[in-house]
């Protein structure tokens, strides 16, 4: 893409987020409506319509050709993946935002084609907006944020992932995934995607591991992580691409290969 | 206690707390010295030392009949528990100081014999004052928090726990750990236990369970906690003593005795 012209949909998009951020803490005290999708724990509420369609309306004024790939499915329902696509999850953390109302975020990725050009995530409560754009580096509000180039033991590194992978489950061998947790300095969950991607790449934790995301929650982390340096892999360390669902790790560099070899490759069913 | 000398003493704390915020935050860009302790993961700066120090010094200074029981190991050899003891921990959560600096805590709780009269939780780099006096209610800086009376069942809940109690371990049985896990809504890690006794009285998260913490961790969390109408007891159910290290159980009143039964006893080994 254009640099200007990239620079140009930046400033934009950034322009609607802090207005959208203004729009949902201006709610935070009103009732939340709370319906579940593909299961109980999978919750949606009124906010992330509202948020999304905000989005939406937007895009489709200002930027005619481009499409929009988005959660809640007010965006196309065809994605030209040969011209730009916005990749949006409208609130990520849906859960927190129930429970907590704080710990969620606006996540906004811009692709051109398959290549990651802008990426948005906006820590709404706390007003932390993370950004990038390619080649350009990644930046916490303004302030740049470093490479990813510390010396890193995988005993010394803090990860997270969610405590669900270290049950039963379908997709890994939870016994792998607890010798893992003994290896490490610390384990956390926050319960935001985005936030977690944030977080690796800010260097406040050194991975992140989810089993499956869509693409609306790593759109915008994968542009962010990339341009501080992080690593980027499905579980098997394979490239992802940015319009299908995938399992990740999402790692600070020294530690990435080692915990795709040693713990991943052998937990993965 | 005196209502007008917890008051005084209240007032006075709530000073310090605030003063030595202002200590760390002016070093948080400052190297760490970071050393271990009782495991290759038991963090220990200097930082903490010199907080606690800093507490200590004053409280000796101001209050010297007082007893101070405190984690650094700067309070007193000898407790008097017939009398006023200050139990301190000043910093909780200082792996998330180390890696993340943010995320962790000063905690404070005053006791009169074995009484809570006082409970100081200072998430330092938000700001955000967690306190509380004996049946005068918990506040989050100056705003009362609600009383915990809101129907809630287990399969709503959003808990907190170490992964770790999903690993094989001396304790608990991890494999009921995990059925906890599949029955209720969502489960977070945050790294600080007295972070933790805050979002249990704020009602952002629903328990918090641990299979071991020391005086310091908790002696403010279970004032503050019990000043919403939360619950508290070792995850056997029974009442905490709080010169004494224990597991506990910190909880919503309505998911409590069900945690209790159907989990907890079941896994305690």
């Amino acid at each position: 893409m254009d640099v200007q012209k990239r620079q140009q949909i930046f400033d934009q998009a950034k322009e609607w987020i802090l207005e959208a951020g203004t729009l949902i803490r201006s709610q935070m005290n009103n009732p939340l409506i709370v319906n579940t999708k593909s299961n109980r724990n999978d919750l949606v509420t009124q906010l992330d319509k509202e948020v999304e369609l905000f989005f939406t309306t937007k895009i489709k004024q200002k930027y005619p050709n481009h499409s929009i790939l988005s959660e809640e499915g007010f965006g196309h329902s065809l994605i030209n993946k040969t011209g730009i696509t916005w990749i949006i999850d409208p609130i990520d953390g849906t859960m927190n935002l129930v429970h907590q109302r704080r710990n969620f975020a606006i996540s906004i990725g811009i692709y051109d084609q398959e290549i990651g050009e802008i990426g948005f995530i906006y820590d709404v409560m706390y007003n932390q907006l993370y950004s990038a754009q390619k080649n350009k580096g990644a930046y916490k509000n303004d302030q740049q944020i470093s490479w990813l180039d510390n010396e890193l033991l995988l005993e010394h590194a803090m990860i997270c992932f969610n405590h669900r992978w270290l049950c039963e489950n379908k997709l890994v061998n939870e016994k792998i995934m607890q010798q893992l947790v003994k290896q490490v300095r610390g384990v956390r969950a926050y319960g935001s995607a985005a936030l977690e991607f944030a977080y690796v790449a800010e260097g406040i934790v050194d991975a992140y591991i989810t089993m499956h995301l869509e693409p609306w929650d790593f759109a915008a982390g994968k542009i962010i992580v990339q341009e501080v340096g992080g690593k980027i892999t499905s579980i098997s360390g394979e490239e992802i691409n940015p319009f299908t669902g995938t399992s990740l790790l999402v790692c600070h560099p020294q530690i990435h290969q080692k915990i795709i070899d040693e713990y991943l490759l052998q937990a993965k069913k």
